[in-house]
């Protein structure tokens, strides 16, 4: 089975590059909740944020257009063991396709101002849904990622 | 831009077809714990899953594969009011695919035995993602849906 995706808006971010961002970063809680950004939703998707503001956070999935190919084994930045693509946010995936959430300061239109970005500019935006409580789970264990945190 | 995803492996399910769940459960919080199932992954991508049990619960993206177009502002079905399929999780988004957070119960190779089940027999999965403290969000707000909660 095949999807086909398309883009319904970029990412406006401080971060201008990969070299931006310091990717041993990803693993800690609290590294880019000050970080502010702009989310440009095509004006033709507009329409689709209505009440979006009144959630204080979103889930964005979005590509990694700068990710070319995958490894089912990958080593992270933080590490120094090979771990599987699938225990990893790496971006070298069989789908290319990033998550992360965000919080919303404010919405203008088509534009959502947020916080917690750690997505580089020009980041294809593919869905935006709405956090709830399902998605804030209790007593998780983060695996190998759990003596990184510390 | 255009993103061409392919299916990693499916879904098993107790939910044999959309009639089988009841859309209002989709907004509460805990309805679908205790539903098991299991998530098959292609072989050839079976490497992928190392480590994956370490972790207590997986973002898993998936394809709507039942759902057909998508329409900008969609009517809950615990609601009577249109709300934008942004602030939605209605499979009739410009890009249909969804997000789910499951706990693994038990690996056996390729096969990832989990609860939480939300999805129908199977759904195309696109992708698995460790979950993360980055994923559990406070102080949240849930806009409309607050006072289908109750």
């Amino acid at each position: 089975m095949v999807i086909i995706l398309k883009s319904i808006g970029r990412v406006h971010s401080p971060f201008k590059s990969k070299q931006d961002i310091d990717p041993k970063k990803f693993a800690a809680s609290t590294d880019f909740d000050q970080i502010e950004g702009e989310l440009e939703i095509d004006e033709k998707f507009s329409e689709g944020l209505t009440d979006i503001e009144d959630f204080s956070h979103i889930i964005v999935l979005f590509g990694f257009h700068k990710a070319e190919g995958f490894e089912l084994l990958v080593t992270p930045p933080h590490d120094n063991t090979p771990r599987g693509v699938f225990a990893t946010r790496s971006p070298h995936r069989p789908n290319p396709i990033g998550m992360t959430i965000l919080k919303i300061i404010e919405r203008k239109n088509n534009i959502l101002h947020v916080s917690g970005m750690d997505m580089i500019e020009g980041t294809p935006i593919l869905d935006i849904k709405p956090y709830t409580q399902r998605d804030r789970k209790e007593d998780i264990e983060i695996g190998w990622l759990a003596n990184k945190m510390k």
